[in-house]
């Protein structure tokens, strides 16, 4: 069994504004050390996936961030979709360029911004998902056992167990609840975070592909003889403006009979928004997690992360400040989720510059 | 009676920063309008006090931009002390330099930077003092009726009727009260507000000196001899040197028993904060006070003053947020009395291009 690695790296990131900007979303930033959170995706996961078995789907704009980033990846490796079309296309796109050279691969697809530690516990279950998927064929997602009532995730509940310990059934997939089934699910414990980390055989997928999205099928299928050979980009360009926006939930996931969930006993965020990120950061002693050349006086329970000038804050308490050299955002921590409401402003008031 | 005024910028208003620099104090910004304080406190002497007889008592570091603001004003009236040494030695400099070409001037001493309206009102208040004062030689001071127990400010007990309506003799002079005595101060209805304007004959308050400061005249005495020639700067700088620092309410006011206060009935402020500025300035509906580049959603009662970059709020209330090219300060509204820590923090730190 040789494993290999869907890295997903497409989203724009506006909850990330003015930090994450069109070309520069959150996967490409260093938000919680020197390296950026793609840098850090990789690295999770050395030692399972061998660096030339790892590919990155993007875009064009942020293709040769990510080429300057991952010198460690082939630059083949990373792959530019000429649209954005969901994570259905994306993972079909994976799924039959990884097939043409390794029919019996099996893929860890994931997205390039999500926070995971320890290395060791998600290396166990990702082995333990993979050696499921290798030799049932089925789809194996990961949940991640909730440990609040939190809102911004979709849940997914567990039914019967498998062979296997830890991997079960899928019952039901569930969107983000509001603040009462958010309870409910915590407390009965059988619902659990949809991690979004997908362990498959790529003919697996591909064969679910083909039974229940049979549009997306017929365009892989014009895809893959044009793999390798100087008509690839042309063709995918044509193909892709014809593939409908889809996610793998709603494509597959909810629909597929062959959905499997394994527990994923690491510490998982999806690092959403600002919010969260000061949630995940290491505080000071009076709960300030600073960054810059920053001056704080009875100041409380605030991100300050300043990339610009020297920051004075006197007497203020859980604000969010991201100071960069063309933008400013102070924004009240539990309002953090707004931020892409001034990305819609900019976008509106054609100010491009800060996009 | 020929009038004078003796415009006393020389502060170095660290309570202003960012915006207010070593050599760009309070005075010198535009923080109401598209005047700076300066050149508001000169046009508010027009038809009062003809240009040329308009002096400004300054440093070095402020006098070119003075210069350049105050374009109607002779630049030979633009003087600049050698060391700043407190309001009794500029008044004492002030007094003999106008003296030497019109003995009989009255003048009128003010600060740069305060905030007063309306012009009539206060025109009526200046002239009835230097009626006053041209006629019985008193130094007269103007006092503000209190109109809140205010903390920040000096205080004038009132004491018996004058000849003239409106003018008292003082009682006694009272440092910036604790809150309770402020409040005792305000129902007491004989206190007001030092509001640090004086008009007098200059030949009195020179007069005054020599009884009351015999030091301070024996230095104006040697520098008279040099004023309008080439010697005036050196000879300024050597006796300054010498001088004690000693504010004329010390050194005069509270010891003389020639004091007057007439009531001045118009809207003043010595504009000592952000915060006052807050208080001073045209709110939107929401309460805030927007200059600059700004999206602002769910956010209240802030002043949001952004000469640097495009700058978003969110969910924020009662934050003075001054973001200039260079340095950025984010202040509860109700500390923004300690944003000179910041300054003393610049000093420490020897962060001198901030300062």
């Amino acid at each position: 069994m040789k494993l290999y690695a869907v890295i997903m790296a497409g989203g724009v990131g506006s909850r990330f504004w003015p930090n994450s900007r069109m070309e520069k979303p959150k996967q490409l930033l260093k938000i919680f050390n020197d390296n950026t959170m793609i840098q850090d995706t990789v690295d999770r996961l050395s030692k399972l996936v061998d660096d030339e078995n790892i590919f990155v789907i993007t875009n064009t704009v942020q293709k040769p961030f990510i080429v300057d980033q991952l010198k460690n990846i082939p630059k083949k490796n990373i792959i530019a979709e000429p649209f954005g079309k969901n994570t259905a296309v994306c993972i079909g796109l994976a799924s039959v360029i990884i097939e043409s050279f390794d029919k019996d691969a099996v893929t860890i697809t994931l997205p390039a911004d999500h926070l995971i530690s320890p290395k060791s516990v998600f290396h166990k279950t990702i082995k333990n998902a993979a050696n499921y998927a290798y030799k049932n064929g089925g789809l194996v997602t990961i949940g991640i056992p909730p440990t609040r009532p939190e809102t911004g995730y979709g849940y997914i509940q567990i039914g019967e167990s498998s062979s296997e310990q830890d991997i079960y059934k899928v019952k039901t997939f569930a969107e983000k609840p509001n603040v009462g089934t958010a309870h409910r699910f915590l407390e009965s414990g059988d619902f659990l975070w949809n991690s979004g980390i997908f362990i498959w055989r790529v003919d697996s997928i591909l064969e679910e592909i083909r039974q229940l999205m049979p549009d997306l099928d017929d365009g892989l299928t014009s895809i893959r003889k044009h793999i390798g050979k100087s008509t690839f980009d042309s063709q995918l360009s044509q193909v892709y403006g014809q593939l409908k926006n889809i996610s793998i939930d709603y494509g597959i996931m909810e629909k597929s009979r062959n959905v499997y969930i394994i527990r994923g006993e690491f510490n998982w965020s999806d690092v959403g928004s600002w919010e969260e990120v000061y949630n995940l950061s290491k505080k000071d002693e009076n709960g300030n997690v600073l960054k810059g050349d920053t001056y704080v006086e009875e100041s409380f329970d605030n991100y300050i992360s300043n990339d610009d000038k020297f920051t004075a804050v006197i007497g203020v308490e859980n604000l969010i400040v991201i100071n960069t050299p063309d933008a400013l955002l102070i924004c009240d921590r539990h309002s953090s989720q707004n931020v892409k409401h001034v990305v819609d402003y900019l976008k509106m008031n054609k100010k491009s510059d800060l996009l």
